[in-house]
């Protein structure tokens, strides 16, 4: 048996692996044209009620860092799927897989995080499933959470509608929440002054699609393989190349300290609080408006715009020190286990 | 710290230790009026669209046995989750937690099994999700599916309706599925002999709801803690009492033999492809007809009735010896890891 007929991390990175584990393995045996679209979330029409659906594990270590922990996490993540989607998400379904001689009170402290980040996005928790397992067979606790959300009617999210001119948003700085991870991890000193941007986005997200309707023409949260995955989907998507500048990517200074330390590229790195929008050029400046005025917006800024595809769709960074370079899709090994 | 800080595996194993977690720990915190039902789905109202919503986690071990598979397991069962709330499933999420090293040849096995599973069903994949871990950090692979169903207009499902006379029903053999699993864990040869009855109810169900309506007063998949479980949950939400007659009780001769070897109660072992229903005394003979001319209700039969409460709601079991024992609600320990 080779290395490769074997699951390695990086087929859960979120990058080159996993893509190719879904489309060679995965899509090939389940395709329908629903989850073909490989959407946040699957869109559903039942009886002419237009929903979003979608799903995600957390397997996040440690379960608590600063900013967060899995509950929190297992909350925001599948929100803001449902709200990048274009979708007011409704109600949660939570399903808790535990290793046996788990800390009671460890699970109710995550719970108590669950009650909270729920109530403050605005959805239910109303149907659930409890597992355990013998001590070995999981690593402490892994939750799964799927979403159902109501499709806004203003939202036409559609990287197909994407157009030269086009500019590309970001919420706010990025990095913050792989950073805080590895840094934890690794046992980095500076790791306290670095902090999760784990965050539910719905209230922005819906704010902004409510005002610019279809000037938004796509949302993305870049979780696993960071901004680098979203900008190259976007590409891919639209078959327009993706330009953006290095000197406009807001991170914070701790944040790319960590990077550069650890040798990440900062475009690799997880968010769980941020979204990149792609914005009609006429209601650019209006989407930063709408994002500053809101407290999870507040960083937000325009890093780059769509080009002209002049052969296969690419993304290029504009570097500080004046040179272009190709942002590839990441491989995905950068970090395992990182929600 | 004491033992009961501690999660054991019997927290999840859908007995006593379970509903105690879910009352004690999980409801307290997460309380709505949707989840306090504790349905087997949490039935929604999306703009008069009424829909039914379920998640089951699946940890089975082994992943492969006579009868089915993982893959097989986590259609069913989430499908059944559906069906026994009245509904017709229409879609499901399928999230994977893979430990690195697992053979993409037995990913393969098992999404073609899902695949295979889901179209009998007539319920598509719509969205998902992979997650992997190091090596050790979960046992093999673990699964997620969430479902959504359209609640069936004719259904009237409702332990409150239950009434005294009401009869009861299964719908084929008893402990079929623990029995295979366990039976192949403890390496007992005659294993071999043993099938578990792992299969979607849908077609079933919705035949038996349309054609009897509110006649159909509950329908349960009796999975972790056997019909034992359902049976005291039929007895706790009517506040009736219930009788059932050990000799007319369906057991395969070679599932009884390995849980007589083994020490089971096959009232506490989990099935996969079966329900119990309550039905009204009128309809009891038309149901058991419906049933047995449909392939999964072949061995159908009314195992016993509604009886009035005279003290607190309990579940006897009048035996082939001509005496009455209390059926209680098992602890859970029983067989862990059976889907």
């Amino acid at each position: 048996m080779k290395a490769n007929d074997k699951i390695l991390l990086a087929h859960g990175g979120g990058g080159q692996l996993s893509d190719s584990l879904i489309h060679n393995t995965i899509l090939p045996r389940l395709s329908n044209e629903t989850l073909n679209a490989l959407g946040d979330s699957a869109l559903l029409d039942i009886d002419g009620t237009k929903l979003c659906f979608t799903t995600d594990s957390y397997v996040v270590k440690p379960l608590f860092f600063n900013g967060g922990d899995i509950g929190k996490l297992a909350v925001c993540g599948t929100v803001n799927d449902l709200a990048v989607a274009g979708a007011r998400p409704l109600v949660l379904s939570l399903a808790l897989i535990i290793e046996t001689g788990f800390p009671i009170a460890d699970l109710e402290r995550i719970l108590d995080s669950i009650a909270k980040t729920a109530a403050e996005a605005g959805v239910k928790v109303v149907t659930g499933d409890t597992k355990t397992v013998e001590t070995g067979a999981a690593d402490k606790i892994f939750i799964n959470t799927a979403g159902i959300g109501k499709k806004l009617d203003c939202a036409n999210l559609d990287t197909s509608r994407v157009k030269e001119g086009d500019k590309i948003l970001v919420s706010g700085t990025i990095g913050d929440h792989g950073m805080t991870l590895i840094s934890k991890r690794e046992g980095i000193e500076f790791q306290s002054t670095l902090k999760s941007d784990c965050a539910a986005l719905n209230s922005l997200t819906v704010k902004l699609l409510e005002n610019l309707k279809d000037e938004i023409k796509f949302l993305r949260d870049p979780t696993r393989g960071g901004i680098a995955v979203t900008l190259n989907d976007i590409a891919r998507g639209s078959g327009q190349s993706v330009l953006i500048k290095q000197s406009d990517i807001p991170v914070s200074p701790n944040v790319q300290a960590a990077a550069d330390m650890l040798g990440f590229d900062i475009l690799n790195i997880a968010n769980e609080g941020k979204f990149i929008a792609v914005v009609s050029s006429d209601a650019a400046e209006k989407a930063v408006a709408i994002c500053r005025s809101h407290r999870l917006g507040k960083d937000a800024t325009i890093i780059g715009e769509i080009q002209k595809c002049v052969d296969v769709p690419t993304v290029e960074i504009l570097t500080v020190i004046g040179g272009k370079r190709i942002v590839q899709m990441p491989y995905g090994r950068e970090l395992p286990r990182i929600c």
